[in-house]
């Protein structure tokens, strides 16, 4: 199962109203919601609409009333613990956002690396030998895992993860995994990310 | 300008052909390229149509003409060289995959921090302070920027980087950037990528 843009955008106009409300705002328009989330508001309405949420065409959203419905779609007040494979340099990077992701509600509970050197409890999140993966799993009831090891690791480390359980992925290794279809899987595959900016400066420079 | 999820899924089928090329096929069908990239056949065939790629219902797609279409199409060619700006773990994790992209024609010609202690012309990738940016850009005749900096220098660095002539911007920093609608922006929230994953497990719990 593959994430659907819709409820990415959602989640981005989460983190706007926040910072709408931080600013002291109370209501707030499809065009306003649309310009700080980088969409139209005529998707902002869609997106809202597909999930039950209307606004008044003259006063626009109540941002509290938003929030609220956001994070209760969003299971906002349970923390979901999950757990890393890799301690590369993004595995690191992942690890030193746990003090952000608490306050979104998801938080880092333990990392796993096969090299001993980078196993360590002093750090804000511990870095166990794989051997301890299921006992993690387990012991925290996870079910979603990062994947941050290199492409050739990545498949049997997912392998791993599935007979423990995890249900939920997000792989920034640059491979495709192959999993059943109950497993909801993010890729993240940053040469991708690049390579499509590249294509869209391309299409404007035969443009002009 | 926001990057439309039909040209990451081009890009991702261009892996997957190159995948199966590599195992020695010839020729494919939009069956095993859907189930490959994780997408249904009916989005594969609509992704090709879309940019005048048709195939042959019985003897599907020829892989070497695919690929042929898709090298043209996102100027596999050329060599698009990019600079990074702020070598944390994520800067250095890109830094470290320069080898990889190479293979798929984009190039980190050089980093940038401003903090001392990074800069380096010794690693694979050469690190620099912020007062060589504009020279490097111009030298190099650079449109497409990286931006790892944390969320506070984020917009400061996105400005200096658009009075350089930079176009495209891959952002990891967890806030909406600000940029004219010439601007190509590709924004990779972490937070949000994993708050995804655990949106549909819930949803699957509900079902249950």
């Amino acid at each position: 199962m593959i994430i659907k843009s819709d409820i990415k955008r959602l989640l981005q106009y989460r983190l706007c109203l926040a910072k709408f409300k931080r600013k002291g705002f109370s209501r707030i328009y499809s065009y306003n919601l649309g310009n700080e989330a980088g969409v139209s508001p005529e998707q902002v309405r869609k997106d809202f609409s597909m999930h039950g949420i209307t606004g008044n065409k003259k006063a626009g959203y109540e941002i509290d009333d938003l929030l609220d419905l956001l994070n209760s779609l969003f299971g906002m007040d349970v923390i979901h613990n999950v757990v890393l494979v890799g301690m590369g340099n993004i595995g690191r990077a992942l690890a030193n956002y746990n003090k952000q992701f608490i306050g979104q509600n998801v938080y880092i509970t333990a990392a796993f690396d096969n090299d001993s050197r980078k196993h360590s409890k002093k750090s804000g999140v511990p870095v166990y030998s794989m051997d301890k993966l299921s006992a993690t799993i387990k012991e925290f009831n996870i079910f979603t895992a990062l994947i941050t090891v290199p492409g050739v690791a990545a498949q049997d480390v997912c392998d791993q993860l599935l007979e423990n359980g995890i249900r939920g992925i997000l792989n920034f290794a640059p491979v495709i995994l192959k999993v059943p279809d109950y497993v909801v899987i993010n890729n993240i595959n940053l040469s991708i990310e690049i390579e499509a900016i590249i294509y869209y400066l391309s299409q404007q420079s035969v443009e002009e």
